[in-house]
């Protein structure tokens, strides 16, 4: 894409009502707008990095067998009363309506209720689990403060899986894959090596459910981390067990944390309440083994930017950066950055091309940086000269003077 | 996809609380849930067409320099305020809530204000525009009565661009390639045929703006047709100018119709209340001049079926089916059903693969009635013997034998 047409413009001021670097940084590239406390609109370089991160959950999903659905936002009070959750001294997060025809509706903040109930109409048989839906939804949560940014909004996607099972064995295998599968997403998104499985309440239902914490200083939550296993324990369940609950070391180290999943054994708590029940084998009537499996990719996408950034700007893991290439012409480079330009969107290399003729080359280098593409590659009348392009890294101080085919190379076209 | 994997199943009884046509193949077919009167759910099958109109729809947008955008459904009392339509006496469509935190907020029916006020982030000048960001959003009306399944929600995803120009030439030149845009898209749904520009109400800025409005008995809207033109008016404009605005033949007939898009000229209605404005080539100060153009893709799916349909179910267009192909394996055909599902996937062909052993083949034939993909596939004992198998169209009544070789080229592989 030419920067020349994206309708969005970088700034330089700090936007005074923001405290997170992740607001701050994304506001000032053009990534998003903030709406009001706790909701952000997506620009289109933010609504690219965003479905990159929902692309790479969404395959893993469907990895591990998951089917996508897409459930309404608008909640029938009727279900929530079933499982005791509508009320507002039980849930505080709701946001609640009217409609013009009468009566009360919610605005989703989860969806077990809804999910259970329509699963009646497909689940019968002990031969019709088990099952795994899942979707990208829009959550409301009435949130008292709103803050972090991305990191915690009153309106936000979220990526949802629910699961249906015959047993608790049945469960626990597919909990474990899960397990597996969130691994796989903060690997794939670059926070792999930042994030602990972090041990959490359970529930009447398990001893534990689990958080994916990602250790950061911007985090508002407070975990215990055991440098042996590297796992760690949340705020609730040290206060029980002051020990790591795979090796029993007692030395704990306290982490500022952000929590980037979690995952949960729900057992028959939604099933029974719902009435969610299959025939088995024997003919008998059972409740559905249900668990739950949250990621929120914009709150992804802000504790990457917390994790990932310099004074000048975001520093993009290559996966989800909204570009492969930020390209600048500079004066005298113009004619090598359009040949390559043309060249490459051939080649389906997605480039941001910053083709401004009014911009300054300070401008377009300081613009590059905050918005951070993995690599840039500059082409200037020095550059031309030598037949050649400047290609830096992101993470990188120092560029290096390449040819036209070692770009190629490094691309991989 | 095996459909013994699906989750969901299909029914036979029509669901006694839906009217519509659309609605009550959509649940049998296990293609959407409703949740409450007005709000539905998507499920595997029926997300995968409303996701190929998206698809459709985002190709036209981009070709015409669209730029994909993510507004938040909350909204700041105080930019509706600026326009004078927060007010329920004006718009009788808002859903409001309460923040937790104080105030009140409401829920997205349309997006103008929002957008012309992020806009003033990104226009100053001249050189900034024109540009046309656009979204898939959920849209929240608080309809009355819902009604027509699909036809009139109370929440929806809708597809909204908007055009931000300098002059009303270039907004006049956008509008009509957004115009040329949006038949593309209805060609490309296989509903142009029956789809017809309608001229409306344009508001205090144009003479009319523009409908697209698909002829279908079970339209709520009457609009009257000029033959010889293939152009209709709507009920208000007929009451003004009773003859075609194109050939001034007053010989119009009475149609019921669906409206599946529109595209409004909105002038500087927005810009001036909330004040977005550029500076020309002169430096003169100047209020940007709007346009919007919507389409809902839920909406368009319902009409789709209200047109495209028989006593056995739906009669996807191609290019929106679920899948390309059904296959459906009975007894004896077990192995060749198997070798060419394989075959099929490798190749990227989209198969729905019935491989259920306990379905009858009474059940397995109904249901590919019921859901409508375009091709069906049978293997059978009797075809294995013959080393070929049965393809069927959906639209059509007669079977024929064909071999593997036959089949590939049919599906272009």
């Amino acid at each position: 894409m030419r920067l020349s047409q994206l309708f969005t413009k970088t700034r330089k001021e700090v936007p005074g009502d923001e405290e997170s670097v992740n607001a701050q940084l994304l506001i000032r590239a053009g990534f998003v707008h903030k709406e009001l406390a706790g909701a952000y609109s997506f620009l289109p370089l933010g609504l690219r990095v965003l479905n990159n991160i929902i692309g790479i959950i969404r395959e893993e999903m469907n990895a591990i067998g998951g089917q996508e659905v897409f459930l309404s936002s608008l909640q029938n009070p009727e279900l929530w009363k079933k499982s005791k959750r509508w009320d507002d001294k039980v849930v505080d997060i709701w946001f609640k309506t009217t409609l013009k025809s009468g009566g009360e509706v919610g605005l989703a903040n989860t969806h077990e209720e809804p999910l259970t109930e329509l699963m009646k109409n497909h689940v019968s048989s002990y031969k019709d689990l088990p099952v795994f839906p899942y979707q990208f939804q829009t959550k409301f949560r009435n949130e008292l403060r709103a803050k972090g940014g991305l990191l915690r909004t009153r309106e936000f996607v979220m990526k949802d899986l629910y699961s249906f099972s015959r047993s608790q064995e049945e469960h626990n295998e597919f909990y474990e894959k899960a397990k597996q599968a969130y691994f796989n997403v903060f690997e794939r998104v670059g926070l792999k090596k930042h994030t602990v499985l972090t041990f959490a309440s359970g529930g009447s239902f398990s001893k534990y459910s689990h958080e994916f914490q990602t250790l950061c200083s911007a985090g508002e939550d407070i975990i215990f981390l055991c440098k042996k296993c590297n796992v760690a324990v949340n705020r609730e369940i040290v206060k029980e067990v002051n020990a790591c609950p795979e090796c029993k070391n007692t030395e704990l180290q306290e982490e500022k944390a952000i929590e980037v999943g979690n995952i949960f054994s729900l057992g028959t708590r939604f099933s029974e309440a719902l009435k969610l029940e299959f025939t088995d084998e024997k003919g008998a009537k059972q409740p559905v083994i249900m668990g739950s499996y949250g990621i929120g990719p914009a709150r992804v996408m802000g504790t990457i930017i917390e994790v990932f950034h310099d004074e000048k700007g975001v520093v993009w893991p290559e996966t989800i950066s909204p570009f492969a290439l930020h390209m600048v012409s500079l004066e005298g480079g113009e004619k090598d950055a359009e040949k390559l330009y043309e060249e490459f969107s051939k080649k389906n290399v997605e480039v941001l091309y910053d083709d401004r003729k009014e911009a300054s080359p300070g401008e377009k280098l300081a613009d590059a940086d905050l918005m951070g593409i993995p690599l840039r590659v500059v082409a200037s009348k020095k550059t031309t000269e030598q037949k050649k392009v400047e290609l830096k890294k992101r993470s990188e101080e120092t560029a290096t003077l390449i040819s036209f085919g070692e770009l190629e190379k490094t691309l991989g076209v």
